[in-house]
């Protein structure tokens, strides 16, 4: 197996694109990558998608992409993880070409969510939890969460509250990337006030529904410098999966998954979690963070709310989070995210991310949630020497 | 790279299982395959499937399968191309064990479709159209390949009876498959009695709506043995894509992925058309089995309605296709198909076939259609020596 590295990337803004079809979206992500990697062909295109199915009627997406973007021909899958599809996508393209069969592979993650032409959003995203035990008698997506941040409070003793430095951190951060969807600053007042959805998640605890698409472009890493002077090297790729309904985990609390994908990924680049300096996790609500942090060895059980509460998630911190808004703030278009985080993670490796840029990043790690944790892929990321 | 090869299988029969849910059937099949093989575990699960969205309410299928089958925690993805979501997972598997990221992969194809909880299964199949500039129009897939052999028919002289062999070829072969829905042979005049359902495609044109779930558990060559006296060597694997939309094709009666597939995996096993002893194609519809014998080289443009005619088709005939049963009459649970496929040409190279044995089978190829011809899998299997 040969290593491989990122040689280029692209994005759209995220936001509420009513003039942008799917197919446009993906499009202008793919074209910005391809052009950013300086190539008019690849072997292979992933496509990393959740809801196009429900949300605008269309399957298929490998195909109609890769044909759109001037790719007639080329192989072109569709990978499902829930809201860990981006990342499985990427994960797929690097197996391509590490693996030999593809030269350049293309990972593309795309959601358009504010358009609604089949069933609801809501009921869209239920669809990453377990729909025989958990949708059909009701259950939202956001309500799963609200019962995981209602446990956690009473388990470890937090009032919501506490949980505002995760929200006023990522929009914080998403000041600066252009490709944010909410380029403002919250207050923990603000936080405090913020209406609620879901007792305990109010609007401020949860990221935005919304549309956007990123990519990468993978090359092996013998040839990278053929593309950009700055590739950032794949240190590590890793998926575990757990029970898919909450009630069915040994404890709901403990992110399994999350902790056997990042551990895994360790194991394969060599590092403890000390060793990473920069961590885009996938904060689609407060409480999920949390939780994160603690699976992958940066809190302990029921101190990733105090790890955000001493400082340590933000810039200049032990292991700043959501460096360019995160979910909550740059927004979550579901099957995007994970590509959005990677492609975060590549800008900061690169020094590139402007004033977020976090001093001195060397080495970075992106982790993407399926469902309420049930597949979780984390990938480690390193500059170039 | 290293070989890989299919060292065990399971399926379950197509039909109507409505005391069955999606899990319930991929587990039923995926477990029958571990059995097969003899293994309790493996190191990756990729599910192929296309409307348990559309039709169950149920995303993130990897995770979903594996647990329930007793992998909790392995890494497992969801893979979707349309109607060759089945083979597309197959590859997936493929790549994951020749990359020698995984020792055991397994791949399993499910579909349920004759409960709609959702949307409507014509509606969900349209997905596997251009959304925007077929199905927004009010075109249905079946509507679609009616264009197409309609065109067919005026392009090169065919009369709706000459479609007749592939189906009688389908039941008859399917008589004595225990997987197969339709059990039961046909004649040519019921045929040519059948009622229309978009003229000129009959219902003995068409594949049934059913639900149905088969996999397969890969492994490495050198460890094939291991596992079984009979695997079956996987001598190539290959995909390829078209417009989406028939009206943006070069020539719509030309399925240029098909012709793309099949001979880089050609050129792959080192063999010819004339090498094949058996080929597994997409009898979505009568016309889409003469189209692929166009395209892989077994029939000259125009000539693959002639070639059934002329019984080239069955058994003892020059290139025996749908062996045992087909789309037609085995069934077409179509994220599951394409797996079915590769279930019956290893049958076929293990001579397990029973009474549908292709004498002497030592090569099967299988080709996997998604939508009317935008991703097209073809895989080459060969008998172990």
């Amino acid at each position: 197996m040969r290593e491989v590295s990122i040689v280029g990337f692209g994005q759209t803004k995220v936001g509420e694109h009513w003039e942008r079809s799917l197919r446009h979206l993906a499009g202008d992500a793919v074209l910005a990558a391809m052009q950013h990697a300086g190539i008019d062909r690849a072997d292979v295109l992933y496509v990393g998608n959740m809801l196009s199915g429900e949300l605008a009627g269309q399957e298929h997406l490998g195909a109609l992409v890769a044909d759109f973007v001037g790719l007639r021909g080329v192989e072109a899958i569709k990978v499902e993880a829930a809201c860990a599809s981006g990342a499985a996508a990427v994960r797929q393209a690097l197996i391509a070409v590490t693996s030999g069969l593809a030269e350049i592979a293309i990972a593309v993650g795309v959601e358009k969510m504010t358009d609604e032409i089949g069933s609801s959003v809501t009921s869209g995203l239920a669809m990453a939890a377990d729909g025989d035990y958990e949708a059909a008698h009701g259950l939202s997506f956001v309500a799963l969460n609200a019962l995981l941040m209602r446990r956690y409070m009473y388990e470890f003793d937090y009032q919501r509250q506490d949980f505002a430095p995760f929200a006023v951190n990522a929009h914080a951060n998403a000041v600066n990337n252009p490709y944010a969807m909410f380029q403002r600053p919250i207050s923990a007042d603000a936080f405090a006030r913020a209406a609620l959805i879901a007792s305990p998640i109010s609007l401020l605890d949860s990221s935005p529904v919304c549309d956007g698409a990123a990519a990468v472009v993978i090359a092996p890493s013998q040839q990278a410098r053929a593309f950009t002077d700055r590739p950032v090297r794949v240190a590590a790729s890793a998926v575990a999966t757990d029970a898919v309904a909450l009630h069915d985990r040994r404890d709901p609390l403990f992110l399994q998954a999350g902790h056997d994908s990042a551990y895994k990924a360790y194991l394969q680049a060599g590092v403890r979690p000390e060793d990473i300096d920069l961590f885009e996790l996938h904060d689609a609500f407060t409480v999920m963070s949390a939780l994160s942090l603690e699976a992958t060895g940066f809190a302990e059980r029921g101190k990733g709310v105090a790890l955000a509460l001493e400082g340590d998630i933000q810039r200049e911190g032990r292991i700043p989070i959501a460096t360019m808004g995160g979910l909550k703030a740059r927004g979550h278009p579901v099957g995007a995210t994970g590509v959005y985080q990677i492609v975060e993670v590549a800008q900061q490796l690169r020094g590139e991310a402007g004033v977020n840029q976090v001093p001195g990043a060397r080495r970075g790690m992106a982790q993407n949630i399926g469902g309420s944790g049930a597949t979780i892929v984390t990938h480690i990321l390193e500059a170039a020497e």
